[in-house]
């Protein structure tokens, strides 16, 4: 079986804006766009939640895309603006990631910078922090996985670049029934991706539209 | 977390119609009912179907119901017409199952029958032959599923008792567009579950409309 490279529960507004303009995100304000909850709290919703602290939540729809979050995935590539708001140098060696001591991923995870900085581990998480092209973190991020997928968390610009080097076999796109108008947006419309990818557009109770696209 | 029952990709007709009458079943037609692959080929397109042998398959919405038959389960528990086509006190004790070699549950699975016999492995599943009611055998595969959820296979009588003794936590039922008239029937109509449960109801492109219920 291949080992598929997955974008899982990225979401993104009707106008496809997944986070403000860079130089809005801070240690406050992690998506840098006021309102950004309602791109995710569809996920907060569910019982498979990672983050969930109370027994309860839904399980019907919205739950499977959650719960699936961690099938079979065996490492995690993301951008550096996903694993933190600094930008240049390495200011600050204390801060490891938006997650505390438990990160959801238990994986692997790939941090791509041009900052290098040591790997360290969280519970069952460890980051490695890698500068190359992402044909070449896709390979690192493979071999750590052992036979399993690997998961491309974002952000917008990470994604934008695997797409361009046509690495991604699937993605899910959680679209919110909210607009940004101004943003780092992800797409313009998803037909632009379906000269390359099938595409099952799902809307859910919830008011979210899945959107789930798997290579041609 | 609490051990659920759960139901996963049970197939019914829209008139709710899961099997032929009972004498119909045969070695050569399990389900009793002519046109029953009319229920179940949603499954067998998607790439994660268990039986699958070549590459292909959908990744879109269907193939999330497929790919989390396993999430998370434990054991699963079955009414003898799903595990075989003979009746009564066993006659035949080389009939292992319709699966053969190796059986796509992988987990110990509970066969409901008041003909017991010894239990056998195959692979990674091994059979367990049990004589009790429903709260009984429930509690035998909640201890056997070691924390794990516990799946209810079937058939549709097997699903009808473990309703009335309401047991079951969640169901994904996959009706299909195809009415049969006559035969094994889950319900008059999926309405009838509404007062115990939350239903999300989920077209799918494949025109099979997913039914997802969970408690209320």
């Amino acid at each position: 079986m291949a080992q598929l490279l997955k974008v899982q529960n990225f979401n993104v507004s009707s106008d496809g804006i997944a986070a403000g303009p860079d130089e809005h995100q801070t240690l406050d304000n992690p998506f840098g766009l006021p309102g950004a909850e309602r791109l995710f709290s569809w996920a907060g919703a569910t019982a498979s939640w990672p983050n969930r602290t109370d027994p309860g939540g839904s399980r019907g729809l919205d739950d499977y895309l959650t719960r699936d979050f961690t099938h079979n995935i065996g490492a995690e590539i993301m951008g550096r603006n996903k694993f933190g708001h600094q930008r240049g140098p390495w200011l600050d060696h204390q801060w490891r990631g938006w997650w505390g001591d438990e990160p959801p991923f238990r994986t692997p995870v790939f941090v791509m910078t041009h900052h290098l900085r040591p790997s360290y581990s969280l519970a069952d998480t460890t980051f490695h922090f890698v500068d190359g092209d992402p044909a070449t973190v896709l390979a690192q991020a493979r071999e750590a996985a052992q036979g399993k997928d690997v998961r491309l968390g974002g952000g917008v610009s990470t994604i934008r670049q695997f797409l361009d080097a046509d690495l991604i076999d699937t993605l899910h796109v959680a679209v919110a029934p909210v607009e940004f108008g101004a943003g780092r947006s992800l797409w313009k419309s998803p037909d632009e991706l379906l000269d390359r990818y099938h595409l099952d557009v799902v809307p859910s109770p919830s008011g979210i539209t899945h959107h789930l696209f798997w290579r041609r």
